[in-house]
């Protein structure tokens, strides 16, 4: 069965072939800076890789391209786009409606546009993305899985914030979580590879945006992110947690709210600690001495271990911790600084383990250690495509 | 050595009266609703209380007032205000500028008052409570204890925002701290108890505001509150940490930036989630089922068992955490409901010892508990006042 996993940006498409139960990767790509002139299409079907600025004028017209070349006599992969079971489509933000992936009906997409408000730069490209894909893809069944879903299994203690319940129900204010295919599919990882569902898991997803989620017997129970896209763990660019109080106060001084919004999400985090977004950048100038460099590494792992505790707490004790995404998978610099004086929570990082890259899943923890320090690439386009094929059979 | 703790809010005025090094309490009160036309008056001189409800213009009559009571013929306790050694002013912010007691001079003044943006509602009055002392009682000394010093141990890496640099240093945006007086007392006390100055520590703060600190050999080194007065544990009306998105969303839909803030301090906590901000109102609708009230409750050990965990993980142990204040020092329940499932964490709550009111410094936990659960009246009046004894010996 070969599904498309189909993720829609405001002017992007990222797309996956992947042939199930066999988890192949058939062809994989991507169209960017749509309506602007001069989108970049990169298309791999692991034989042959293209790479071309042309123009495409809206998403349409880009997953018309897509799907040209899919059928392609010489680039293809299918010979027509009947082929396609099903497209699996990630969508952002499926507020308290949705926990499993669904097939898209008329009432689904209703439900996706009422959380318009909650998601307004991610769930319109999404519903866009699906619309066009009904067009393309008239065959196929059209799948929707939630980012949010995994982190419905979090109970009111833990989701619900202390403001006045009139406010949270008018407003449908409350934590929902990101990343959550990414954490989903990590800790099923985990669990087979400690053997059991019955786990205490913490998942550290460490990319362009950070999260952390507490997950026990397989269900989450906490999660660091998202009623917006900014707290929690420090990120790139965004400030993770703040004191609320400082909103106010630079309000005060005359900035206004956009400015303040803009400088939480585009100019905070490790940019605003160092001037540098990129982690391998400020690894490099940590190693060199730094000190803004240094304090804004030590910062980061300083709040990791904070939430490593807090939910240490939460699940009453500790059987792994997982690493995955761009920076979780590829700094064994920032795993170290994370998993140092960690001894009371059961964690000792043996450097050996921790130094060198792999595409593997791997424990760097020592054999004396009482919990799993794991690395797990994370692959949501194979989660999507594992969901889709599991609601289709 | 008589010394009289002065702690001056926008209309009122608090004081004690305290024989040092006898530690013994000479006479207490307070005057309230300064300028309003019907101030009540409260004197107790451990032998004779009094109370009564008279026009107080404004803080130099009040304590003009105060000072004729101290040596009045009849309810008096001093002859002459001259007996008065010292005066302790309790000053809620001091920036990062004051780590110890400080004689106050001109210059000490300039810096409070440089501080008046940080602290809006209290510096102002709190430096006001000085020049009215400075002149009603002209042969003490005057002498600063400020609420944020016990914090200024706090290293960098948890005081500071991942915000820009130059936004937190031009405008001296970082965690600051507050209640430092208390946590300051119970920590000393709970070393005391240990028997040792070597202790990672957890002090609890449950009064009308509520805070938690990590003490480690007898220095904070994190804090939950205090760039503002705003975030960490769930309060009386406000609302501790919360996702700071919630307040550009509410912007967005027409909420004034007045009316978020009113919101998250005066509407939110525990009154937001149950109608009543008093806890023990809020504990005796529990008792009965009441939905509301057990979720607030759970809601907010939920958030400090979260703390606990985070705080060990700072320290990388934990031998005892200390509850104190108003609802710290005298419910049971909430204390049984922070320390339920927290064995990983070596706390074992023993409900008989639990269970009855004290003003005793006690040990609740079982004979087993790795980790100490202490209960610690908080005495900030007598903290200021042995720091003053202190300064001037």
């Amino acid at each position: 069965m070969n599904i498309i996993i189909i993720n829609t940006g405001s002017s992007s498409i990222k797309f996956q072939m992947i042939a199930m139960p066999d988890q192949k990767v058939i062809c994989s790509g991507l169209i960017d800076r749509i309506g602007l002139g001069d989108s970049n299409l990169i298309y791999d079907n692991s034989r042959t890789k293209i790479q071309e600025v042309l123009s495409i004028e809206n998403h349409k017209a880009g997953l018309k391209k897509i799907a040209e070349l899919l059928v392609d006599s010489t680039v293809g992969v299918i010979k027509d786009t009947s082929e396609i079971t099903a497209v699996g489509h990630r969508v952002v933000h499926g507020g308290d409606q949705f926990s499993d992936p669904v097939i898209i009906n008329e009432e689904v997409k209703e439900k996706v546009k009422s959380l318009f408000s909650l998601a307004p730069l991610h769930n319109p490209a999404n519903l866009q993305g699906i619309n066009v894909a009904e067009e393309i893809f008239d065959n196929a069944t059209q799948v929707g899985i939630f980012d949010t879903a995994f982190f419905q299994t979090i109970p009111e203690v833990a989701h619900k914030f202390a403001i006045p319940n009139e406010i949270s129900k008018k407003y449908g204010i409350r934590q929902y979580g990101f990343h959550g295919t990414s954490h989903k599919f990590v800790s099923e990882r985990a669990q087979e590879f400690l053997n059991t569902k019955e786990s205490k898991i913490i998942t550290i997803h460490l990319g362009n945006g950070c999260s952390i989620t507490a997950v026990k017997d397989g269900k989450s129970v906490d999660h660091s992110m998202g009623f917006g896209p900014a707290n929690g763990l420090i990120m790139g660019t965004r400030s993770g947690d703040i004191d609320h109080s400082i909103i106010f106060y630079l309000n005060g001084l005359g900035y206004s709210l956009d400015e303040i919004n803009d400088l939480l999400q585009k100019k905070s985090g490790m940019l605003g600690l160092t001037g540098f977004s990129d982690l391998r950048d400020i690894e490099s100038r940590a190693e060199e001495g730094d000190r803004d460099c240094i304090l804004a590494l030590e910062m980061n792992a300083y709040r990791i271990k904070k939430f490593i505790g807090a939910y240490t707490a939460v699940m009453g004790g500790l059987d792994a911790i997982v690493f995955t995404a761009g920076v979780g998978e590829n700094s064994p610099f920032l795993r170290n600084l994370v998993c140092k004086n960690m001894e009371f929570f059961g964690l000792e990082i043996d450097a050996e383990k921790n130094a060198p890259r792999s595409k593997e899943i791997r424990a760097i923890n020592k054999d004396t250690s009482k919990a799993k320090i794991l690395v797990i690439p994370t692959n949501e386009e194979l989660e999507i495509a594992k969901q889709v094929f599991g609601l289709l059979n």
